[in-house]
């Protein structure tokens, strides 16, 4: 690790700001949360969680505590990269230090299957010392394996067995911490010492729910694509010729394309959620952005930027039907699609008429040759359709292309049009935390270790009250389980814990809402700038404006 | 201008330091430099410059001024963004004023065009303030239009002359500023009052001789991408799957994909410059990417970076022996290629075979059908090839996915190979300056006041001495004719200031000819990340690598 740079180095030495309840963590005892009561799960979920499904949830509270045991902690980081991570687990050796100088930390490598394999490194401080507030996985790698069949269960809990672990950390996302959830129980069936504990990670922002503001990772990447948007805005502004179509990463929900337009102020953000609730087809999406692109070229205006969130193409509710539709037709034609895959070139869409109904043959009409043919052919190993390496940036902008050229015919567009196509993505995942990742993470990583101390099985860490500055930061842990319900799969029910979709009641969607017309014509483009780690405090700390809009509306009703 | 984020309002106050000569600049006059002789130009250069040829290499002194004349300046932004412009005509207006408070500033534009049209508009304080310190160029807007025509210098003449300017300053790249030689000779053949300055802009980084060590903008984009670099290679180890092929802006020359080499280390950055000595054809530029993976999946390790300079296929021989082929062939088919165009599309590889040479043919085949057809078919007005909407990143991915798939064939490669492409580009031409380049553009903007004052026609402002803290800064103002020189295009002679391109022998590229190998297999990535104003300076002022190196080789040199 001698190749920090002098940035990375002052930033392993950066003392995160605790909430004050946690300044003195190791007199604090487990105590019912005051005001929230579990919720009585449904049957289908008891019958899940025999053993787990009745936890309370927990706060803590001050009490002279004698001493403590030696703790011997697994921690592992599950799915994609979020900035923070490397500060849960440097939280989790300090604190687990703090409690017995003799506790250890072991890191389970390249994310779950690192559990099921028993493949783990001893961490001791020379080894986390470098990677203290650094982004990236990369002290452990990361891998998106689930523990699913009954062996991955047996053994993960052989490896927390042989190990002896008083706790494994699972940092994850919605599907890691349903899987945690899992865990817990199965472990506490086999009356296993080792608990676990549930951290809340995942840039994407979609796991929220009544107990978590927030998942850690969300604000640097939101950050780190604001920057450059508010640089690509200025640019178009500056040179008055291009139209940036920006595609912002997140898998399914619109939080981040939505953080990020409230903090550039883009001419057109499409919100997934919003378009699906307006049940809007493909035509007019394109419609929309071309209005937009039209009226402006007719203020002599032929720049500007578009927002356009990655999971976008499966909230078109025609898209959606498309591929569903395609994708049974294609399994159906004799043994996967082979039938389908020896048709002629020529034949193939006639092949399709016949079978698709007449609103999705339109739709797949509508695309370019490229995007049609990958449509029908690149399958994954299920035989579905990849709907997620479509560049959804580049169809946008084909279609769009399409649609100003006829209106030039029309004589209805007289612009120039110059897209670029710019995608805002895993430069985002590991980049290094901000201060308020980095004293979130660190807070949830003591936490942690306070419910291994306090053998609090299955819980998550839950940190609120986020908006305000960390000293007033308030601390829960809940079960896991509170958070899960069942969910309709492709037609089989499942007990996940939901992601959390934009909610177009909440403030920071209705904040956007007001604005937005705004900023369509005039620019009223913001340049966020870089992130920047000291300096006036409003700056450096500030978190997200989601979770601020959110606050106001909490502190109004209260 | 109400939409200034937190950090764009500090920014604003940020107060620029500057070299210490410059403190006093009030007190300064013009005096012959002690050491520098102005160079005796060839003959065909006198005949271009009969009245600005002879004009002396210039410094300050510091000697009693009693007074100073109202000063009437115009300035024009022109050519591609570069973080800092702004800055300069900040530092122009306040030395201006402090010359005399009457003194006025106007600003063209829209580019060139600005100058030719007379569109303008009078910059005062409260226009300015908002921009100090900030990026784009969007107080004034830009343009590439170029003054070439007699009826375009008379109607620039024209222009200042109704405004009565004492001067007029040209802030661009290489183009603009030989074009500012000419507009010099022109006014000085017109007897006009106003005299041209130049100002050295570019993050390419290619306006670059003996008497300018960098141009301004540089510093700050090649912040940008490297902080982009260095996440995405942060990311790539973190989730050990991916491939970026990363191509950096930079019309021709490949400085910024070096500085951001030496900055982050990615497994392999390919510089034009060393490919076109190397005389390295297209076939052998693959096959260099597909060993690397190769060699890496053999450790195990099917993730990396790659850098690729925008400009590189220009300098691959055999693609641009392939251009210059279609180029005659495309345009000498009958009137502008219409012949070639009317071939049905199965005829025209078999034409193209018997018109090209067989290795510009073999090059040809080596495409993917898009690029295939792009090259044949998207012309420019003057009939060429539109070589720069080639997007190399992914063309290379291609190529590289048929070289990697014909070696697993074959048994030499087993690896996993999931490439990324990204477009380091228009986010880095619009950022937020640095410190550096803040302080370098304000000098800059300072020292083209003092030309105007002291009536130096046809000089470029030049500070150097930039590796050193800015008050050890030098400056020196040149005559733009000794930078021209007449450089052969498309077999004319013409009389321009030439792009630097890297050179093979200097520091930069030595440093990282010493050290690439080690960083082939090995992950010894670097994340210089976000950009900091405040805080430690040795972060916050750092000039760029490529300039602490040329200056460790001056201090040898001593």
């Amino acid at each position: 690790m001698s190749n920090l740079t002098s940035l990375q180095w002052i930033r392993t030495e950066y003392q995160p700001r605790l909430p004050s309840i946690l300044n003195a963590y190791l007199s604090l005892v487990p105590k019912l949360h005051p005001q929230l009561q579990s919720r009585e799960l449904e049957a289908s979920l008891k019958a899940l969680f025999p053993l787990t499904q009745s936890a309370p949830i927990i706060t803590f509270e001050k009490k002279p505590v004698q001493d403590h045991p030696k703790l011997k902690i697994g921690v592992v980081l599950s799915g994609g990269q979020a900035p923070g991570g490397h500060t849960v687990i440097a939280a989790l050796f300090d604190a687990a230090k703090q409690f017995h100088p003799d506790s250890e930390l072991i890191g389970f490598k390249n994310g779950p299957s690192g559990i099921v394999k028993n493949a783990f490194i001893r961490l001791d401080n020379e080894k986390i010392a470098p990677f203290r507030n650094q982004g990236g996985f990369d002290l452990l790698g990361s891998g998106r394996t689930k523990i699913e069949t009954p062996e991955q269960f047996e053994a993960a809990y052989q490896t927390v067995k042989s190990h002896d672990l008083d706790g494994l950390v699972i940092i994850g996302g919605d599907d890691s911490n349903t899987n945690a959830a899992f865990l817990a129980e199965y472990f506490a069936k086999k009356e296993s010492k080792t608990i676990v504990c549930g951290v809340p990670k995942t840039i994407d922002g979609d796991l929220k729910n009544d107990f978590i503001e927030l998942s850690f990772g969300f604000d640097t990447a939101s950050k780190v694509y604001s920057e450059i948007i508010g640089n690509l805005l200025i640019d178009a502004k500056s040179s008055a010729k291009y139209y940036f179509f920006i595609k912002i990463m997140g898998r399914s929900a619109s939080h981040l394309a939505l953080e990020c337009a409230l903090q550039t102020h883009p001419n057109l953000t499409l919100i997934s959620e919003e378009i699906a609730k307006k049940n809007q087809n493909l035509h007019e999406v394109i419609e929309e952005i071309a209005l937009l692109i039209c009226q402006r070229a007719e203020e002599g205006k032929n720049y500007g930027g578009i927002l356009i969130p990655e999971g976008i193409i499966e909230f078109i509710p025609d898209f959606k039907m498309l591929v569903n539709e395609l994708n049974l037709i294609l399994k159906s034609a004799t043994s996967g699609g082979e039938e389908f895959a020896a048709l002629a070139e020529q034949l193939k869409l006639s092949y399709l008429k016949s079978k698709l109904t007449a609103n999705s043959f339109d739709c797949l009409l509508q695309f370019p040759a490229e995007v049609q043919k990958q449509l029908l052919l690149d399958r994954d190993p299920h035989g579905n359709v990849q709907v997620s390496k479509i560049e959804t940036e580049r169809l946008f902008i084909s279609l769009v292309e399409k649609r100003l050229s006829d209106w030039r015919k029309e004589g209805k567009y007289k612009g120039a049009f110059s897209p670029q196509p710019f995608f805002c993505g895993y430069e985002g995942r590991s980049a290094l935390p901000t201060n308020f990742d980095c004293n979130y993470c660190y807070s949830l990583g003591i936490l942690s270790a306070l419910i291994i101390r306090w053998k609090l099985n299955g819980y998550m860490a839950c940190i609120n009250n986020l908006a305000e500055s960390a000293s007033e930061w308030e601390i829960l842990t809940v079960p896991l389980c509170q958070m899960i319900h069942q969910e309709n799969r492709e037609g089989k029910w499942k007990a996940v814990i939901q992601k959390s979709l934009v909610n177009l009641n909440d403030p920071p969607f209705l904040s956007f809402d007001q604005e937005r017309e705004e900023w369509r014509l005039k620019d009223h483009y913001c340049t966020p700038g870089p992130i920047q780690f000291s300096g006036n405090e409003q700056i450096a700390d500030k978190p997200p404006l989601s979770l601020l809009y959110m606050n106001e509306m909490k502190q109004l009703q209260k």
